[in-house]
């Protein structure tokens, strides 16, 4: 994804970042702000879509909820699926899953079993990347169910946290990093 | 929306009816399906795009989470802004929340307080109305804040339901009703 530093300075000066959450000490990169401003939003969603196009997905993975928010604009406009991975208990039909550590205790991850096969290319879409665990454990249940991860793509990077590591040889994309 | 029988029969096809979820005795429509099909998808969104465009709104609200994966893409359609609402304590600013009864218990919906404001005119976008309540209290919410609720639309209407009594004399549409 490239963009220059001028885009760069656009896209965050509409981010509000927000001070003690969810917990003190944490700034919280709000991008209700960028949803609310439909050019700067149509920028990154295109943005995005241009980086998971080079990629020649058969289908889009979003992560609830802020994952859903990217992901079907992406899909529509590559003209492939949209597939959801969900919170526990929120998919109505058969499911795989995968658990994963969080820094106190840990959560789990769910997709469709018939979601995709073993001849769908995903890219997985989510918000923001920290420590890359939603989005590794993601990358296990679409492996689980026997596709192939082909890319994982973000509005927001936290370049620090070295998120990429998690996800080894999988294709990263995002279109701000702090 | 206008659609036609043809149309109405392949939408239906590809919907999923999952039984006994998320308690024996209740069909669910499994819209995932849908999601995975990127004509029929794209079919439905336009639908929704159409009959969101005749109410000239300036912010399109999204509820949590299913509404998530059709607001955005309305939204851009449209050039306008996209609001979300959230469950309690996810957005991470100043909130206005609204509760409203379920059959056991009672929920809450939360949305930042300055996402719309009294120039705005707001449709309401969720996957499924089958009482309202949900779209009722989203209704509520934004006027709170101060704009007007000129519009709420959704994939399916549970026509036996009768949701659209709970909203009022807001303008409802559906792309298909049971």
């Amino acid at each position: 994804m490239k963009i220059d530093k001028t885009q760069e300075q656009w896209i965050k000066s509409v981010i509000r970042e927000v001070a003690d959450f969810p917990k003190p000490g944490i700034g919280f990169k709000d991008l209700t702000t960028l949803f609310a401003d439909p050019k700067a939003f149509g920028f990154v969603l295109d943005a995005m879509t241009e980086s998971a196009r080079e990629l020649n997905p058969t289908a889009i993975v979003g992560i609830e909820a802020r994952g859903f928010i990217l992901a079907p604009y992406i899909a529509q406009k590559l003209g492939v699926a949209f597939v959801p991975v969900r919170k526990p208990g929120k998919l109505p039909w058969q499911v795989e899953r995968q658990s994963y550590a969080l820094e106190y205790g840990e959560d789990t991850v769910e997709m469709h079993k018939d979601a995709v096969g073993k001849d769908d290319r995903v890219v997985i879409i989510d918000d923001l990347m920290a420590t890359g665990g939603t989005a590794c454990a993601t990358k296990m249940l679409v492996q689980k169910v026997g596709a192939t991860v082909v890319g994982a793509g973000f509005v927001i990077e936290l370049g620090f946290l070295d998120g990429r590591k998690a996800l080894g040889d999988t294709k990263v994309f995002s279109v701000i990093t702090y």
